[in-house]
């Protein structure tokens, strides 16, 4: 089952790579009120049912793919939005 | 208005990222078939027509936030997903 996991800065915590982008894009005549980096993971992972994907998919976030201090995520699992 | 753009590294653009991903998610136990990973940015635009909110933020995309040669990017609007 695929599964897309949306990393993002959470609120109030700095994000250098957003104020860069944002920086930018106002020197190239764009309005923006704000821009925030984070990461965007798809998996292929080998779990057939939903439930048990993302408990395996949030395990994965915990253990490796973010730092829940900083960051929060959201799964997404095909067709389980 | 709000939106959200999700840029990925296109099929077959090697991914050194998401192989550092799944090599690190086996180690740890997980069955993964793949990992590809790419960026999520967040904006808030001054555009509050979606029409053109839409063409903007394209247009964000190519003159800064992705490169259409390896990467393909695909944007969503708050509401107007």
């Amino acid at each position: 089952m695929r599964a897309t996991v949306l990393v993002r800065p959470k609120a109030g915590i700095l994000d250098p790579q957003g104020a860069a982008v944002e920086t930018s894009l106002r020197h190239l005549g764009f309005e923006v009120a704000e821009a925030r980096v984070g990461r965007v993971i798809d998996l292929e992972v080998a779990e057939t049912d939903a439930v048990r994907a993302r408990e395996r998919v949030d395990a994965m976030c915990r253990q490796l793919l973010t730092n829940p201090l900083i960051e929060s995520y959201e799964i997404e699992l095909q067709g389980h939005a």
